[in-house]
């Protein structure tokens, strides 16, 4: 504790009240949202904001401030009257919470400079956490990292993902608090105030652990400096709290959550109760935030030499991934790796074959994976995470809130389709592109040759914000010369003449079938336009529409189910021209085969483009 | 154990020994697949299916047969291995493993009488252990449930959240089973052979657990008989195993991940070890299967009555869910509800306060909710999980694999869209459709009014596959007639003339934005047809069609992103008549705002369509 603990205390303890009115307040005046949580959590956000952490009041995002995730977000309240304590954000904007016009919205956001992160999706902020921890240690930054929790919200297993990955890399620099009011939203939880049970949970994934009264101040303060003299080992304090504390009529009432005070007598009758709790401070008592000491340094990334690959090699789109990043970092300090043990599918093993320092591990946990990223991203990191394309499906809810937060975060999902062939349905992604392309911020890219996925790798790094490459399991040949240009939003046509029958959209292994039915047409004289969509999303809808305005029919053929890829991607943008777009896709639950027996069973082959062509 | 140990001991032994050479043999034979993680299974699976387990070769679905679950389903072969050992599968079958006309799959699935659910994404397999523990509870069954693990897989925060659940319903019939073998695919595991730190992580969360060498047939069998003795808490016996066991330059060895062994040299050395294993039997050793001893009952449901609103009532279609769902679960005693600590937002406690012992919880845990869910339906229940549909993509790989399992599972998802006002985007589900939809056998259903969502219910219930229902937040109207049809695949004319201009499609709230805009624009003697389309998979294609014709623009208007929903779907289903779709949905990430604000500034108000109606 930086000042003499019975000068401080009863300044903070006057904090935490004015936290809960502020909470009280607001939430009145937007007749929505939850006091409650807030009045729970008042001393730990009194104690962490006014008596721990250093910070810039004027500067939030300092990239050496420690950092702090409300990660149970609906107590926003509490979190704008904190930075309004600070004298961030002036008083009288507090009570314009939830409105359209005003930033200070019901979950937090990072279109305020003091949020990192959106979260209002239980369990994610010690998963970000943990990336932002990692984030101090890859710029070397003596920041601490506090996550604040709810006690219900540890029933989800991300916290747990996390909670393995923060004691693997002994991140002492991270702190979970969680505040143990022992309801949920509809009942209490699951254990209660049984504090042993919550201890021994945290205890069991390697965490040092303590358990204190949550409105005890001195008990916070010291928990506190004690989890900062904690090394080797990340630090969990358990607060014991009442939910709506402070507020007779509310303190550890179930059916208060969520629920805005009334205006007159029942606000009335808290603020009178609250103000009664205001203790006599110190004359001398002036707290001071402590600001951040390091400066901050740059981090310019020199440009990526290009790819060195010959015209009809044959390599996986995978492969060409991990050569692409592991030139990126050396050209990019910025850049890490995250991997769910699948690196050697993904080749997230050449990047850490060089960047060993920069390539993080979550195990098989992809939720804790994308988090981290996330949690990176948010400080200035470039993450690449890779996966199986279909185990991203695991982290959809991370993929929503990274969308949410505009984050800087680029996801390569490999191994998708029928294309990988006998592993069989659980392994093949055929509903990732409807997951990414969803996401309207989200950039999704699909390169069907290496050299399209080196320039996907380098254009995703540049682009800022969230991007989706989708790689695929079979080697398949070099059709691009190496400085082909693939700018985000093109496409390219890759057969074309005056008298193209049908136009046929491929992307990724079905560019090559396409360009196998253009060959077999081509020798019943038929000619047809030949397009590789590398970019779902945005989309190249002029080159789109003018072929569909040249040909009369847009085929498009993906390794995909029918729902939310290639097709409605291009159906999408043709439609404002009134084009309508004929779909080869896969249409139900596939199983194990070899991966060429697959694509022509489930309808996206070469023979499968002809026959439609004809039909056509 | 059921026979004297000296004599069963060394015929259980040997059956491990046949079932490493059986799985070796068959990926060798596939030229792919995981033989090593067979074999640090071996025992365990051996002791399992012929030293404790009940159930009928002939009969592998017997309802009060003991189930077994392979959660590191890429140790196919071996669980194949067994059922052949059993008397289920052929010898030979075994050798077409992963053949395309083979049901033997690289990772199990139910096509399968012998497996319930479908496995290959890790972390998955206690949870649905968790819902078929419930089901032996609801039908009152002694049958016991045994879930295989890696310890890989137990990072996953899945497992946690079943942990949790299991731990919370002191489920003592459920006995988790890890491998802890200490190779992942790419490297170690996170904990490796630290057994201690294993039995940490499960005592944790409050589990009775138990270390054994896995290898030890004698250990493995007194684990399995001291679980059975184990009540009121589940079970979880860790076993220290070796990947690869048997094979001398496979044991331990990291670079065998998922890698067939070669014919020829390789395939006999590994052979010649592994027969070299056998050991000699007592002359009179017998092993016989115990077969269950309960008789299985009939479940019949009644018809449900109808609802009985009147028109312009006034209420939401989360709250008819749970009115529709309580009358069910009377009518129907295989329904049952999950919810996951919301079930006052859903109304699922409408359900609850009739058929408590029926409802369960999984708290704020979706992964945990929807596996248990998966679960049940796998036994014959018919279960119902809700909640905010924006927290469906935490579960959004239960989704996927349920989909891949054809499980009868109902998912209902509330608080969908931007029409949930105040609380901003982490609340707002706008891309559960996309989610819903990709899955091509996922029925996928819209209500807009109370009576729609009543059959909606019993709809889905009548349905054998998975379905799901979105809800939303707001009151609407009630615009149907208590006994109006609502078939899964039609959709509602609700406005139509000779001499219609355009048609519009809205579900949900939009179908009262398209009232109005319809009021609007008959002012200005502009007739439109507007269609509810609460049905969008499977979808009405040929009422569509008829409308587009008609009408010449089809306008589709949805509280959803523009990506994977509404338009996408009518998309799909109008392009085979070549007609295109003018689509009005949410473009942009959302924020906090009165639900009406929300509508309108996000483009999807009746203002908006009689804009886009006379710009066409």
């Amino acid at each position: 504790m930086r000042v003499e603990t019975n000068t401080v205390v009863p300044a903070l303890k006057n904090i935490a009240t004015r936290l809960r009115i502020e909470s009280v307040r607001a939430t009145t005046e937007a007749g929505s949202g939850h006091p409650t949580t807030c009045c729970s959590a008042a001393e730990l956000v009194a104690a962490l904001f006014f008596g721990e952490m250093r910070f810039d009041p004027n500067n939030p995002k300092h990239p050496h401030a420690d950092r702090f995730v409300l990660s149970k977000g609906h107590a926003a309240p509490i979190l704008y009257a904190a930075w309004s304590e600070a004298g961030t954000i002036p008083r009288a904007e507090l009570l314009r919470l939830r409105e359209f016009t005003s930033d200070l919205e019901g979950h937090p956001m990072p279109r305020v400079p003091y949020v990192d992160i959106a979260t209002g999706s239980l369990g994610q902020g010690l998963c970000a956490g943990v990336g932002i921890a990692l984030n101090a240690r890859r710029i070397a930054s003596d920041y601490r990292t506090y996550v604040l929790m709810g006690d219900g919200e540890t029933a989800e297993g991300s916290v747990w993902e996390s909670a393995a990955m923060a004691a693997h890399y002994r991140l002492d620099s991270l702190v979970g608090i969680v505040d143990v009011n022992g309801l949920g939203q509809s009942a209490a939880t699951q254990l209660q105030h049984d504090m042993e049970a919550h201890k021994r949970r945290w205890t069991g994934f390697g965490w040092h652990t303590l358990v204190i009264d949550g409105h005890n101040m001195e008990q916070v303060l010291d928990a506190l400096a004690e989890a900062r003299r904690t090394k080797g080992v990340p630090t969990v304090i358990l607060a014991r709290t009442v939910k709506g504390k402070g507020i007779s009529f509310t303190e550890g009432q179930l059916n208060w959550h969520g629920k805005a005070l009334k205006k007159g007598d029942e606000f009335a009758r808290a603020l009178k109760e609250l103000e009664s709790q205001m203790v006599p401070e110190a004359p001398d008592s002036k707290i001071e935030i402590p600001r951040p000491t390091m400066q901050p340094r740059d981090e310019k990334p020199r440009e990526m030499s290009a790819p060195d690959y010959k015209l009809g090699d044959l390599i996986a789109t995978r492969e060409a991934y991990g050569t692409a990043l592991a030139r990126l970092g050396s050209a990019d300090s910025r850049v890490v790796a995250l991997d769910a043990d699948v690196k050697n599918s993904t080749f997230t093993e050449k990047f850490e074959a060089v960047h060993p320092d920069r390539c993080y591990q979550s195990f098989i946990a992809e939720q804790g994976m994308v988090g981290a990223a996330m949690g990176l991203a948010s400080r200035g990191a470039v993450p690449f995470a890779a996966t199986f394309a279909a185990f991203f499906a695991r982290a959809a809810d991370f993929v929503r809130m990274a969308a949410i937060s505009d984050l800087n975060i680029k996801l390569v999902g490999s191994h998708s389709g029928v294309s990988i062939g006998e592993d069989g349905a659980s392994q093949m992604a055929l509903e990732d592109l409807a997951m990414a392309t969803a996401q309207p911020n989200f950039v999704v890219l699909y390169p069907s040759d290496a050299v399209c996925m080196e320039w996907s790798v380098a254009a995703a790094a540049q682009h800022q914000g969230p991007v989706y490459i989708r790689a695929s399991r079979p080697k398949t040949p070099v059709i691009y010369q190496s400085n082909e240009p693939f700018p985000i939003g093109g496409c390219k046509v890759l057969r074309q003449s005056d008298n193209d029958k049908a136009t046929v959209i491929g992307a990724g292994i079905t560019v090559f079938e396409a360009l196998k039915a253009y060959d077999e047409l081509k020798q019943q004289d038929i000619n047809i336009r030949v397009i590789d969509l590398y970019s779902l999303q945005p989309i190249d809808a002029s080159t789109l529409i003018a072929a569909g305005r040249a040909t009369s029919r847009l085929i498009t053929v993906e390794d995909h189910y029918a729902a939310g890829g290639v097709g409605d991607a291009v159906a999408r943008a043709v439609a404002p021209a009134g084009l309508a777009v004929t779909r080869l896709a896969v249409h139900e639950i596939p199983r194990s085969g070899r991966p060429e027996e697959l694509i022509d069973h489930y309808g996206i082959s070469a023979r499968h483009i002809v026959a439609t062509v004809n039909r056509l």
